[in-house]
């Protein structure tokens, strides 16, 4: 690298494209901020004794060219809804992205955050956690996860221009990754949504470094990524990572182009670091004093641990300033604008409701409970988005290439294609992991509210973007439709059996599974109104009756169990259902009461927002008569209702290729089987 | 396409090069041979009122030329060991297999299966199902897992050649695939690592209809597939699927490169169905009577449902015969083997466990033992692996590039590298999915049993193929280390806290969680030994001190669940716990003695295998005295142990980063909460 790049003055040869620098800070070259991050990613990891020095030596000289020359962003307003999104998709990295938030003064990092690196109560997380650190854009650290989740915010940020003008919404996304990322297939579905789309402000940075935690990447991978990237419609370039003026023209030519931009930056892990920088060893293991100690000879560093110079902290504290003009004049721009405008866009950023979807969600829970449709969930989840769309402008609905089958497009809404993004449909492809993310960057990114649909048994193709929106406490929808045998001919390879149980087990992520389309109506409505939580609408293919309601039944779904039958003079058995199920339940209790068995039938649509109910409420809903449970799935966590005596009326494997009123009869799980359980329960106890 | 091409004689202008046809059947032409297949899907799909006759019509000439050409297969014995694999990646498709397999003569798919498709117990599933239907080599369906799984074929083809010679293991691995495997994440990582390791015997023929269910794929994609797999090392090239002489030229020459083969067939969807063809209306629903009337003219087709002319017939049966020579002269040449390269040739391909792997894992045990070590159960399960892959020449271990973490090599396997099959251990890279789905492919394939290691937590990316091998029956094994928050400062992103939960709610999986290394010794063993069972062994970072053990607890993972501690005088209270929560529980015993609370230790490293004891075993050990369990995760199903009464303590929420005692701690794991939470039991009950 040129050491004699200075920060200030952009080189004479670059006309000014190479982006716009801060004020000039004499003497302070390019070379000294990135060392800088370099000492104090060293050191943090050091202190820490464990982290990920090699990336933040290694992407330093590029990181420092973006946020002083490029990136928008003001550490006064982490959440400014025109700044340029920065993602660390190699989050192992973290201690990058938390000197340069430091440096850049972003007020809560202060440097006893960054001597706390990996400690209890610290923000400075192993790995970067939305939520918990301001100016970190989204949680990273599963690879992959970052640039995909960079498409969706990119894909926002043209839907949201598309309605509000280039004045209003015009930012970058820059995505950092590795070679990780890029070998996760995950990597694969984004690059391909995002090169067909044009996302043009969407751009790349690979640290080349050509290292992995096995060893060379020459051990695993042969890949020429920059033709991947040209294949899948990107506009690619490489440069050396350790020239600053290279990486700034690299960038600034990039930002012009009208396809997403993929640079690969050619970089030594652990830069710096002179006797292991090169090798698997910095990557993921404290440097060690005496490696420390010669690399701050190497990099002319002489400064104590976490010290940095006045005039570079000075250098740094001004690249943090740079687009603070930029910023008040856009608000400035915002204040001008109609009323209405800024209300809408204000709502969009923050995710609001609008009155009007309150409006339409309760209209067509009340048509379904009058009209009582005989109709799949799926069939009642379409009718609520038909009714939802054209109230909630800001619902960004998509399927994973199932649109007919999830139900999930409205006449409403036009799809998004390329170099068009007023549309509010996405097609995402048949790239389940793909979408989840790209909704996960949409939820972060602001002005929408996304959901997708899929078949629920591809939940698992999806899983580890859910479990980063629930961790992250994002408002998601994933629509999932065909969510038991009840899928029928397509077979056990379609059949979700175990897949209410794994959903349920994620932390922070409500799983509803409604038992009839006035169920279904409050689910949306809940999943609408859970701004820190992801939610997953299990839905059906088949149709399913409406079940009989008085009034104590509203809002049934909000509580998580309820009541749906309470037989006169007390229980002598307490049916428990969800979703197709509790029809057949209803039908266990008739044949039951034939017999002289009063038995309660409770619908179950939501087992988190029943274990969030108090304990006498709970106690209430599910009596002291013995419990029979059904589900076509796998039992689970279903002992927890049901008590150790209790019986489990579903699945005990996986399911079959057949019709699906065939596949519940010859799996036991019918009004007669479940009525048959009871009763042997009953026989038991006597 | 050329009509007047024959089944018969290749094409004079080819010298040979195309394939070896059958000997020669009169008058019946390829196209007619196709048009065979073509007639039975639509019939069997208008016949289930369900299905997929886009694909088969679609790809119905490649197929044929492939089957009557190029496949090397013996109806009489799907089993074969040097037969070509043939993956039906796109398994919706289904009726194309069955069609083949019927034509070609496996005995069992009888023109009556054909008439059942999509019917309780018949062969013809709605998705092609290994081990159900002879023939089929891989359960697919789920976009994506065929062609990642093909991969694992071929290299252990490759691995096998390497072992046995080119005249023992000789073969192709075939992948039919559509634009959903292609646009699915996985294909990414199955492409990347058949590309680097240069799986010159692998040929994908990509079904390219620009089709899919939404519509045109140009709704979502604009991906250059064939630059795609060029950048990912592979010879590529295009041809009209449906001219069958370019087809022969195509698979001939691809079938020469030294690098794994990508042929974009150019096809039109249901091609045949005059009014429907090339629209995604043909894809997943029957035609219907008239379109299906309608085809039959088009097709020249004037047959009743499900007829076929006997010449057609006859031609079919004749390519179904090709191979059998072949087969012979295979099969002589194995006997002409040395008996002891026969032995070890026919141990592997049945997955056999060689004495001496038995010895060496009793011998580890006993050491284990003895020793009383206090490693991390990933140490332990080191040295199992440094004494058993020795002993087990079929023994194939890797790591999706967490080698120095997960521990997964021994000092004697060798990596496998491109152009070198001889070595043991493979790096798969950064592709969990990729690495799950090949280990389906290599257990498939014969001749080995895979191993691979990744964090836990990272069994999200691969569930889909955990998923898979459990539906289909087969052994792998998942090495999956950093279990728990004990992992640490990574923080919430790589510390598991649901996936317990989540692998154990999948039918047919044997989850392990061993609390040492006697523990870890004996899971081993079991996996090993499970044969139609997958396994994931799920191994600390930390260290754990090995538990007291009197000579009742051997074999105690065997039964699931076990009496670590049984308190003289009777049991006040039982303490369950698994994995690194046996020594807090242990603890907590101790501390309860001391208040004069005789508490017994269950050790639970296999929920599965408990819940398959005999229920008056279960009872015995889970005791009658109030219950609490003790995990690192979610409670899931513990529930079904404890009871309704039973306390559990474990996590209620995501992890965070700091070093594991911390988190142990600020999380409430320990050895005084165990204690705290079992006094409260018993207080509650007083």
């Amino acid at each position: 690298m040129t050491s004699a790049t200075t920060f200030a003055p952009p080189a004479a040869g670059l006309h000014g494209i190479a982006g716009a620098p801060a004020p000039a800070a004499a003497d302070v070259s390019l070379r000294d901020m990135a060392n800088a991050v370099r000492a104090l990613a060293m050191d943090a990891v050091q202190a820490a004794n464990s982290g990920h020095p090699g990336m933040p030596m290694g992407m330093a000289d590029v990181a420092t060219v973006l946020f002083t020359r490029f990136l928008k962003f003001d550490p006064a307003d982490p959440a400014w809804a025109d700044r340029d999104r920065f993602v660390l998709s190699a989050g192992h990295g973290s201690m990058l992205l938390y000197a340069l938030l430091h440096l850049t003064g972003y007020p809560r990092m202060t440097a006893d955050e960054l001597r706390s690196f990996r400690q209890w109560g610290a923000l400075t997380a192993g790995h970067p956690e939305y939520g918990h650190t301001p100016g970190v854009e989204t949680t990273t650290g599963p690879l992959g996860q970052g640039i995909a989740t960079a498409v969706g915010m990119a894909l926002a940020e043209r839907m949201l221009a598309a309605r509000f003008g280039a004045d209003v919404v015009d930012h970058h996304t820059y995505a950092l990754v590795g070679d990780g990322c890029l070998m996760e297939g995950l990597s694969h579905e984004a690059i391909s949504l995002a090169g067909h789309l044009g996302l043009s402000k969407l751009i790349v940075l690979f640290d080349d470094n050509a290292i992995s935690i096995d060893g060379a990447t020459s051990l695993s991978c042969s890949d020429d990524q920059s033709a991947r990237f040209a294949a899948a419609g990107w506009s690619v370039r490489r440069v050396d990572g350790h020239d600053p003026e290279a990486v700034a023209v690299a960038i600034a030519a990039e930002r012009r182009t009208d396809r997403p931009s993929f640079i690969a930056c050619r970089t030594i892990i652990g830069y710096g670091a002179p006797n292991k920088q090169g090798s698997e060893k910095v990557h993921g293991a404290p440097l060690g004093p005496e490696e420390i100690a010669a690399a701050r000879a190497r990099l002319n560093w002489p400064h104590a641990p976490f010290e940095v110079p006045e005039p570079i902290r000075a250098a740094w504290r001004q690249a943090g300033q740079r687009s603070a003009a930029a910023h008040r004049a856009w608000r400035r721009h915002l204040d001008s604008l109609p009323v209405e405008t800024r209300r809408r866009f204000a709502e969009g950023v923050r995710g609001d409701i609008p009155a009007t979807a309150h409006a339409a969600l309760d209209a067509v829970r009340e048509r379904f409970a009058g009209e009582k449709p005989v109709i799949a969930t799926r069939q009642a989840s379409q009718q609520v988005i038909e009714a939802l769309a054209p109230a909630m402008a800001n619902l960004a609905g998509g399927s994973a290439d199932l649109t007919h089958s999830n139900l999930t497009q409205a006449k409403s809404q036009a799809p998004v294609r390329p170099g068009n993004f007023a549309g509010s449909y996405i097609h995402y492809g048949i790239r389940e992991h793909g979408m989840a993310c790209a909704m996960n960057g949409i939820a972060l990114h602001g002005g929408f509210v996304p959901y997708g649909g899929t078949f629920l048994v591809f939940s698992d193709y999806s899983r580890p973007a859910i479990r980063l929106a629930a961790l992250m406490g994002i408002r998601v929808i994933h629509v999932m439709t065909h969510d038991s045998i009840g899928l029928g001919e397509d077979g056990p390879t379609h059949q979700p059996v175990e897949h209410l149980a794994g959903l349920r087990a994620i932390p922070n992520l409500l799983v509803f599974r409604p038992a009839d389309a006035v169920e279904m109506a409050e689910a949306w409505a809940l999943a609408l109104g859970s701004e820190k939580t992801p939610s997953v609408l299990c839905l059906t293919r088949q149709a399913l009756p409406t079940l009989p309601r008085g009034e104590t039944t509203r809002g049934g779904v909000a509580r998580g169990a309820y009541v749906v039958v309470e037989p006169d003079g007390g229980r002598d058995v307490t049916l428990i259902a969800t979703g197709s199920e509790v029809s057949l339940a209803l039908g266990a209790a008739e044949a039951l009461a034939a017999d002289g068995i009063r038995a309660a039938v409770i619908s179950a649509p939501c087992f988190e927002l029943f274990q969030r109910q108090a304990p006498d409420d709970r106690r209430a809903v599910l009596g002291s008569a013995p419990r029979v449970g059904v589900e076509a799935a796998i039992e689970g966590g279903w002992a927890r209702w049901l008590g150790e005596d209790g019986a489990f009326v579903g699945m005990a494997g996986f399911g079959a290729s057949a019709p699906a009123e065939v596949l519940f009869r010859q799996f036991g799980i019918t009004a007669e089987a479940v009525a048959e359980a009871a009763r042997r329960l009953l026989d038991g106890r006597e």
